[in-house]
């Protein structure tokens, strides 16, 4: 299989922690690629037409996106507990925790166009707002339900987890720990799992 | 169940299609509500902090976002035949599809907010044209897959249905039909179904 990632991407950090919570990324060949919303990437184009990684390319099955799709699918592939569970309430419990941990992460990728990619006088301050409070809800939301997790580390929660990390990397200057401190003793622990530190955005 | 919805929503429209498809639309009490990228909707937000619809809440479930989630949900209700393949490869064909329709149409709602939300002075013609660009390559993609479809209208052609009413409805003057006559074709069926007539955006 080959996935194309970049190592800054948040939702290509889900599929390569999948991989090495489930023992497949072995099996992996992880291409480096960037992409830009205003940039064309031909060679993305020609697997993906969206040029969003990730991207997993599988021979005999076509080409897999996005990030929920591939997550689902190499979790299928190993014996190991699943990261998607299989049916019944948990399954829905554990599908609306990654929407919500994959919405945030929308919010957080469009609030750096807007702030970094975007040339500077065509920035929309009410833009910027509203994808703001979008991440401060979602960012609650995890707080009041991380304490319900346990050790789990699902779909769900690995997905809160790369939204922790992609604040981190990006948004340093507003610090969401002091706010949430459930989530940020939360975070604390599941950053020193080897699939975490091994995807460190950079 | 309670679904928060707007007639414009083409991401609510699959949820109210896959509700009628299922023959679930009668115990789903659908509620009107407006959501804006820049303009607050408390009620919404206590509902889902990512104040986007379709938002559903389910008795005894909590409450369940995004489409895709509320889809599978509703699909796991109903006797008839799954509009999400259980397993193996049909499954992740079905989602990679839904995904490619999933992606169009968020490239086509950002450039709706580019082109009509956004104050004129702020808008970004390298942000149009990236987003039209995915657009392209996705509705070429779907115009070469469609012949492989069949009569199946199970969730990756649902999903398709909705982006091809979403562009008639907000993007009239960008002929798509002309450049993908398949795709006009296998369009011109599916619009007939009475789950498609009944959810027609406006």
């Amino acid at each position: 299989m080959r996935l194309w990632y970049n190592p800054a991407s948040p939702f290509a950090r889900k599929v390569r922690i999948v991989a090495r919570e489930t023992g497949l990324a072995e099996g992996i060949d992880e291409v480096n690629t960037v992409v830009s919303p205003v940039k064309p990437n031909a060679e993305l184009a020609r697997e993906n037409p969206l040029i969003k990684i990730p991207t997993l390319a599988v021979p005999g099955e076509g080409t897999l996106y996005d990030s929920a799709v591939i997550c689902e699918y190499l979790d299928s592939l190993h014996p190991g507990a699943p990261l998607f569970p299989g049916a019944g309430a948990e399954r829905w419990r554990a599908l609306r925790l990654q929407a919500l941990g994959d919405g945030i992460l929308d919010a957080a990728v469009l609030m750096r166009y807007e702030g970094v990619v975007r040339p500077e006088a065509l920035r929309w301050g009410d833009w910027i707002s509203g994808q703001l409070e979008k991440i401060r809800g979602g960012l609650s939301a995890l707080d009041r339900e991380c304490a319900g997790w346990g050790d789990r580390f699902a779909i769900g929660q690995i997905t809160a987890a790369c939204v922790l990390g992609y604040l981190d990397f990006r948004f340093a200057e507003q610090d969401w720990r002091a706010p949430h401190p459930a989530l940020a003793q939360w975070y604390a622990g599941v950053a020193q799992r080897p699939s975490m530190k091994a995807t460190l955005p950079q």
